[in-house]
């Protein structure tokens, strides 16, 4: 049967009547989730259905403990006013939690962060620098258990996991990264069968954009490109709320784009490419600093060495250059600069929105803002639980009706 | 109330019976004209529903002459068989068509395109060139009258206008091209009110993506990356069935990615940019040819002088980067080159696809084709009366339930 439900997960092809509720129901979780609709009323207005129709769904949901309401506004120290008493929704805390794995090239990280974005429970371990799959699985089913175990009480509504690449985020599968031990080749869905919990698998790029969506203090915006700087460069790209994979998962290496024939030799094979100007590993390299520390002391300093002086130079035109690629080929609201260490933030900012919006193709038609990451570091972390939570907002993962 | 039809086209937020009825009547139409459904219990199985309510929906289509039934498979010779006659669908020959008008930047088109892509109306007015406002929509309601009135006896579904921007696509208006003669901020909408059809409006780019996606030979691709070769370059992107229209509707600008910091200056104040070097006006500059045919005629000879080879290879060079940063950037599964004279096209195509799949920075993982436009100079035309089909397709303009 179609819209048949899988290990939690729905195939929705059809339009029929069970598809029309789950709908409804996922869309009024996220309304107070995300756009902190306040009551009934409101989400009556906002979705277009009747107040019996949404009386229905938001009973069903506080009845299964999802939501909670409250004759006075929450975090409100107000009196409470005579005469009738407007009734105010929000998620019971805890309510509606997941699982958040970051699998990063030197360990694995394992959280579990409320449907809020709010994380709490973090552990993570090392990989050996021996590790082949065996010990990789190993570690895993470790963390997973650990969590699992020592936040029994919680409802967990799946394992979203954001990895380095590259991924085959439909097959959840990891190919072979390279550089990455002996691991490689790993059906995430297959490997977990066993905690029968919904397996969501994404870059780890992507997760961190959508953690800025949902949880960061730019989620307003509907369309956004998150680029996360590190030892290399990659992107997330959301338009219009949803995450831009391209046919295969592969979208969004915007790192890899050749913006100088004469420029040295990267290891994708092309010349110039943007990665090798502007990533944090070539940012110290060009200066040559030895660390974020040093760098940041000699601009601490006001004046800089002629040869840091050039080297950042270098990075930011790179950067210009970038932005610019950016937003003339994937046009979104807000460009979010992520994994920048603080101390040499400016480097990456400074002036870079006034000179994007000068000189992109439709300047004086919009307007981009660029703007670092108010998630920080914990952008992946709370990016690989919302995996879990993009599919309870979508209705693709429903929510269990009855709690344990 | 929400989900209210204006000017045939309904805001559909809210997931009611409403709803479910008019999106399943446009699968049903998407799935015949598009994927070849050729009768109701293939309908049924594609679509997870009931033999009986497809019969239902198949009924009423027919029953309002959109689609036809025979009891022998259309176009075949072969003698009927014994036994149950299977029963096969077709849409009705020019049922359903639509308006296209195509704003060049010398002249404005209109065609009117049944529903299955076929052109049987095509005029087209040149633009004076001391034009304005008043001339233009003179032109242009001039163009529309004549192709309503010649055909009074056909279903048309709306005005699809392909149009060269900037343009706001959601209000419908035509900003201030640049080179345009004193014509600009154009509400097609406004304009067009009396016409009383929906009016849909994007730039001639995606409409001709469109026009491949739906009707050209590579249509089995769910995803795609059109460019167009002209004075200029700009592409048009399709992801699983739909435009990407970026958050404003300026993305897919990839003439305007610079590639060489050290290239020449472009219009919009980057250096280097990709159409610089792979536009068909600067592949000529470049080989120093003075059209096309020139250009053929040399490269006819077999052997090409020095300085037309350097033209081709600088051409060829950059062609090369652009097809990898689309393929890194959007991960289309097809890039389709458009409006490339036929006589030089081996310029712009030989090798290319070995040559992304090789060096692309996911090769190895993925396969991107790379052909010519099978719809040619066409593209743009069936594109814009494309832009109406789309709508239908998606269910957001309903077909008239009471023919004329």
């Amino acid at each position: 049967m179609a819209g048949e439900v899988q290990n939690g997960k729905k195939a929705n092809k059809v339009k029929n009547l069970q598809f029309l509720k789950s709908t409804n129901r996922a869309t009024v979780i996220k309304e107070i989730v995300l756009k902190k609709a306040q009551n009934r009323s409101e989400l009556s207005k906002r979705l277009g259905l009747t107040r019996m129709a949404i009386g229905g769904i938001v009973n069903e949901l506080i009845e299964e403990n999802y939501i909670e309401e409250s004759a006075q506004p929450f975090n409100s120290d107000e009196p409470r006013k005579t005469g009738r008493v407007p009734v105010t929704l929000k998620i019971a805390d805890r309510s509606i939690n997941a699982i958040g794995i970051y699998v990063k090239r030197y360990e694995i990280h394992c959280v579990i962060s409320d449907i809020q974005g709010g994380i709490f429970y973090h552990e993570f371990q090392m990989l050996p620098v021996d590790a082949d799959n065996k010990t990789f699985l190993f570690i895993l089913r470790g963390l997973l258990d650990r969590a699992i175990e020592e936040n029994k009480e919680y409802y967990l509504a799946g394992i979203g996991i954001a990895s380095i690449g590259p991924l085959d985020i439909y097959g959840k599968r990891l190919f072979f990264p390279p550089n990455f031990y002996r691991i490689g080749d790993i059906c995430f869905e297959e490997e977990l069968a066993s905690y029968h919990l919904p397996v969501v698998l994404d870059n780890d790029m992507n997760a961190s954009a959508l953690a800025e969506h949902y949880y960061g203090v730019y989620n307003q915006n509907k369309s956004l490109a998150y680029i996360g700087f590190s030892s290399g460069v990659g992107a997330g790209i959301i338009i219009k709320g949803k995450v831009q994979h391209g046919s295969a998962g592969f979208a969004g290496e915007v790192g890899h784009v050749s913006i100088n024939p004469n420029g040295p030799k990267c290891e994708c094979g092309q010349h110039g490419c943007i990665e090798l100007y502007t990533s944090i590993s070539n940012l110290l390299l060009a200066t040559g600093t030895g660390s974020v520390k040093e760098l940041a002391e000699l601009l601490g300093r006001g004046q800089v060495p002629r040869y840091v002086e050039e080297g950042i130079r270098e990075c930011r035109a790179a950067l210009k250059t970038m932005l610019i690629t950016i937003a003339n080929m994937y046009d979104p609201e807000i460009i979010i600069l992520g994994e920048i260490p603080k101390e040499i933030s400016a480097v990456y900012i400074e002036n870079m929105e006034e000179y994007l919006n000068m000189n992109m193709f439709h300047h004086g038609f919009q307007r981009i803002q660029v703007r670092l990451s108010s998630l920080e570091q914990e952008a992946a972390y709370i990016g690989a639980a919302s995996l879990i939570f993009q599919e309870i907002f979508n209705g693709e993962i429903e929510l269990k009706s009855e709690k344990v």
